[in-house]
C-alpha cells in the first residue's frame, strides 16, 4: 500500500468545472492541475494550497507531445517520483468554432481534434502507465482516467461539426480503453455534461429558473463517486443535466 | 419542512440488490419494501429495526393495481399519512423466460411486460404524487424515482424477446417520466446493470476472477448518490458493470 | 423453387401507410391485408385487383390470439394452402393516448402494448413458421419480416409514455428476433418513420415546406428494397424522416 | 434542368465496395474515381469505359488539401465545368493500425483521422457546393453526400482507439451535415458496414457458412437506394451485416 503517495491529475483546468474536480480531489490526493495558461489554474492552486491541501499547477499544451512529455517527466522524476496516479482526469475545453460548415477554415477544423482527441490521447499515454502502477500498488480506490464529454459527443447539429466530431472521437477513445483496461483495474469512464456550467463565463447568461444552470461543484462530486466505485461495480457513462434542460 | 417525515418505498426486494437498497436508504429515512412474498423482505426488515432503522414490509403484487392501490393506502392513511416520499425504486426482478421464440407462450411473454412495464407504471402512478408533495415541501434532496434496467434494456437478442421487449419498455417510460416530472423537480434515472450480480443466487456461479460479479451494496451506493444529487446536476442513466465484464 | 406461390401478409392496413405497402407487394406477390376494420382495407383490396394483381382481406384483431390463429388458419388451410410467407410486414397503428402521466388509466397504458407489443408477437409466432417455410423452399428473395417504427422506438418524452414504452418494447423484440432467425435465413427489420406522414388524417396539416410530409409510397418502396436485399447484406434499421425534420 | 451533365463522385476506390459503388453509380452517371494509388482504379475506370459508361480516375490524397483542392479544380474547369454533382461518396479505407493502446504513436493514432474525418471534412467541403448546385438546377434525384461507416463508428473496443476515434469522428461529421444540409435539400447519409466484405483481400478468409461476407455489389445498391429516395423520405443510417453475423 502506497496510498499516501498516490496522485491526482486534473488536465483542462480553468476557473470552472476543473477547478471543481481539482478542489474536490485535494481533498485526498496532492493533485497536478494542466492549463496552457498559468492565469488558469493560479487561483485555484493558492485556494488548496491555503486550505491544507497540496496544489501544483503545470504550464502545459496538451495537443502538444513535447509539452505533455516534459511535463510527466518533471511529475515523475522531479516532483512525485514514484508516485502512482489515483485518479486522472481529462476536462479539457473548448475554443472550438461554431459556424455553417462551407466557412471553417481547415485549422479550424484540426483545432477541435487536436484539443480533444488528440489531447486525450497524449494525456492518456502518459497517466495510463502510472493508473497501471496504482493497480499493482493496490491503492485505495480503483485508479481512474475521466474523460468530459458533452452533448455533442452523441449527437452532431448543424454548425457543430467541429465539436460533435472531435466529441465523438473522444467517446470512441474513451470507450476503447475502457474496454482494453477496465480488465486491468483501471475504471475509465465518461461523463456527458449537457447544458449550460454555472461557471464565471456564463454567470451573464440568464434563464427561467435561476438554477438551471449545471453546478460545477455537483460535477466534481460525481467524478469524485465515479473514482470510488469498487471495481465490482464500474460506471463507465453518466449524463449531468439541470432539472429543467429539454433532451 | 418536513424532512423528517420522508420516507423511501423500494418494491422489487429480494434477497439481493432490492435489501442493499432498502439497508443503504434505511439510513436516512424509514422504509417500506414492497414483494410479493413476505419471505423475500422478512429478513432485510429485521435487520433495518434491529439496528435502529425503520423498515416495513407490505406483501404487494406490483402487476395488480388493487394490490398496489391497497399497499399505498395503508402507506399513507396509516402508516406514515401526511409524509412525502422521499426515494421510490423501482427493482422489479425476473421471472422472465428465456427460451427460443417459437417456444414462447402468450402467457410467457405478456407477463415480461407485466412484472416491468406495467408494475412499474403501477408503482411510477402511486409514488409521483407523493414525489411531487415532496418537491412542494422542500425535503433535504430531489425527490427521486429510480428504475433499474439491464443490459436487455438496451439490446435485444436471441431467446430474450420477453426480457429485452419488457426491459427496452421500461427504460422508455423512465425516460418520458424523466422529461414530464425533472422540470418539475423530481429526479427521475435508470440504472443499466450489466453483469451477474453478487446475490445467494449466484453464489455457486464461479467465475475466472473472484471479483467479477457486481456488489449489490455498491449498486445501492450508486442509487444512493443518483439521490443525493442536487437539481442543478441531475444525472438520468448510469452503467454498472465489473471491471472484468466483456461488454 | 415455389416463389409464385410465396405470398405477402401485410398487417395494419390503413388508407395510408399499410395500403401503399400492400401496393408495393401486390406488384409481385398475392398479398393478404390484415385490419380489425374492412373499411380500411376494402379500398386497397379492390385496388390491387382491379389493377391485376391480387389480393384478400381479412378482418383481423392483432392484438387477440383467437382472431390471429383463425386468420392464419384460413390462410394456410383455404387461401394458400402450402405457400410459404415471402414478406411479412406490422405495420400496427396507433390508437394510443398522449397525456399527462398522471391522468392515464391503466387500460389507456395497456392499450399501446396490447397493439403494437403483444399484436407483434403474436404476428411474428403466426409467420416466423412460414418464412421459414420460404427459406428452405428458396423463394427469390430472402424472406422478411419487417416492423414500422416512429421516433418513440429510440426516445420517450413526456406525454409519451404509452407510445414510447410501447414502440421501444416493439424494437427490442423485432432486434431480437433479428439475431435469433437472420442466422437462419429470415431478414428482421425495423424501420423509424419519423415526421408526419401524408395520408388522408393529415391532410389539413399544413407546414412551411410543402413536401414536409413522409410520402407512404417512399416507404413502401423502402420496405420493398429492404425485402429485395441478399442475405449477404441485411440491413437492420432504417431511420425515414422528411428533409426539413427536425432530428 | 441539366440532368445530363450531373456527376458522381467516389473518394477512396479500391478493388472492393469503391469499385462496386463506381460500376453502379456509372449506370447512371460519369463518375470520377478518386484514390492515392492510380492502380486502385485503373481497372474500374476500364471496365466502365469499356462498357458505355465515362468513368474518370484522378489520383488524389483525400486528407491532403492542396491535393483535393486540385483535383476539385480539374474537375470543375476541365472535366466537367458547371456540373453540379449528383452523388458523392466518401469511401476511404483503412491503414489504420490496430494495436495495444500503450504501443500507438502519435502518429499512428493521427493517421486514423486524417485519413477519415480530415478526408471527409475536405471532400464534403469540396462536394458540398456542387451539390447544392445540383438541388437548385433540380436534377433529377436529390443530391446525395455518403458516408461509409463500420461497427467502429458506433463501438470502441481494445486495440480499436485508432479506427474508432476515427469512424466515430467520421459518424458526427456525417451526422451534422446532414442536419445542416439536408433542409437545404442534400441527402447526407451514413451506411455502417458491419462485417467483412467480400473483396479480393479477404478472398482466403474461410467463414462457416460460405456466404457469410457482405457483397459489394450490395452494398452498392443499398447506396443507389439511398440516392434515389425522394427528399420527402430521406434515410440517414443504415447498418449493412451478413445474416450470420454476431451482433
Amino acid at each position: 500500500m502506497s496510498t499516501k503517495k498516490a496522485i491526482a491529475v486534473i488536465a483542462g483546468v480553468g476557473p470552472g468545472t476543473g477547478s471543481s474536480i481539482a478542489r474536490k480531489f485535494a481533498q485526498h490526493y496532492p493533485v497536478i492541475v494542466l492549463a496552457r495558461n498559468p492565469s488558469n489554474y493560479a487561483e485555484v492552486v493558492q485556494t488548496i494550497n491555503s486550505s491544507g491541501g497540496q496544489a501544483i499547477g503545470l504550464s502545459t499544451d496538451l495537443s502538444d507531445s513535447t509539452s505533455v512529455s516534459s511535463t510527466f517527466k518533471k511529475i515523475t522524476t522531479e516532483l512525485f517520483p514514484d508516485s502512482p496516479i489515483a485518479a486522472a482526469v481529462f476536462n479539457s475545453g473548448g475554443g472550438f468554432v461554431r459556424k455553417p460548415f462551407l466557412e471553417l477554415t481547415e485549422s479550424e477544423f484540426a483545432a477541435g481534434w487536436e484539443g480533444q482527441v488528440k489531447g486525450a490521447f497524449l494525456f492518456a499515454q502518459a497517466t495510463l502507465p502510472l493508473l497501471l502502477k496504482g493497480v499493482e500498488e493496490k491503492v485505495e480506490f480503483p485508479p481512474s482516467l475521466i474523460f468530459t464529454g458533452a452533448t455533442a459527443s452523441i449527437r452532431g447539429s448543424a454548425n457543430f461539426s467541429v465539436f460533435a466530431s472531435a466529441k465523438f472521437g473522444l467517446r470512441a477513445l474513451s470507450q476503447s480503453l475502457a474496454r482494453e483496461f477496465g480488465p486491468k483495474g483501471v475504471h475509465v469512464s465518461h461523463v456527458i455534461v449537457d447544458g449550460v456550467i454555472d461557471i464565471p463565463r456564463t454567470k451573464e447568461w440568464k434563464f427561467e429558473h435561476e438554477d438551471a444552470k449545471i453546478s460545477p461543484d455537483a460535477i466534481a462530486d460525481s467524478y469524485w463517486f465515479l473514482h470510488t466505485q469498487p471495481r465490482t461495480t464500474f460506471a463507465y457513462e453518466l449524463d449531468l443535466r439541470p432539472y429543467v434542460e429539454k433532451w
